[in-house]
């Protein structure tokens, strides 16, 4: 078993777990952006969010929310960000399909100095809503 | 009518609309963190995530796992975040629900200097995953 998510749903000894039934588990993250910082992981093996089967979804964004409340009541945080990084240059770095959930404070300061871009003449947000379009269906 | 997405969702005359249906309206992020840096939104005012039903989630997060590979695909990007932010404290900026897909290319740095946290002996990762168990049921 090369996958530590599985090896981690098989095992089912993480110091920081905190949920799990037949199809979902849920543990802390051991790098956490903020105390309390939690994934939410399919027990079936899906590489990424590309891959996650349409018949799981009702079930599993609604555990997501649940757990997504539970640890925002439990840390006592302002709110909290649901991230999914997908592919390495998205930093997803266990390959196993996982939502983040991060607990956040007023100026916590977890994400700081975005990058923003900004359409212009030369590239126009037009021109990209007509392109994902074309791939749309 | 003081969203300014229900505003859009009525309105049907944003420049990077890309999709939208009686449930679900997907339009460009007007601030974008890498080009085509796209929204998913439900029709239906909802706050943020904290109140989306659980009768809309299988419906919503399928198109937006579709749009994303649309986006990817068209951007050409090497992979995505999928972000919904919730509350101020998390960077939340309009307060009617909608998850973000963003485009990401190796090493283009849209998120850099992460703050990571430690969990030590005074702060345990076991006593935080007590803290959500006792919230989750």
């Amino acid at each position: 078993m090369d996958c530590i998510f599985c090896s981690i749903i098989n095992k089912d000894e993480h110091e920081g777990m905190i949920f799990r039934d037949d199809k979902i588990v849920s543990f802390l993250d051991i790098r956490p952006l903020s105390y309390g910082h939690t994934l939410v992981v399919p027990v079936a093996h899906y590489t990424d969010f590309r891959e996650m089967p349409a018949d799981l979804m009702a079930d599993y964004f609604a555990q997501l929310q649940k757990i997504a409340l539970a640890v925002e009541r439990a840390t006592e945080a302002h709110g909290f960000n649901i991230i999914c990084n997908t592919g390495i240059a998205a930093s997803q770095s266990v390959f196993h399909l996982h939502y983040h959930i991060i607990p956040r404070y007023h100026d916590d300061e977890v994400f700081k100095r975005l990058n923003f871009k900004k359409y212009d003449h030369s590239i126009t947000m037009h021109s990209y809503a007509e392109k994902i379009k074309k791939q749309l269906f």
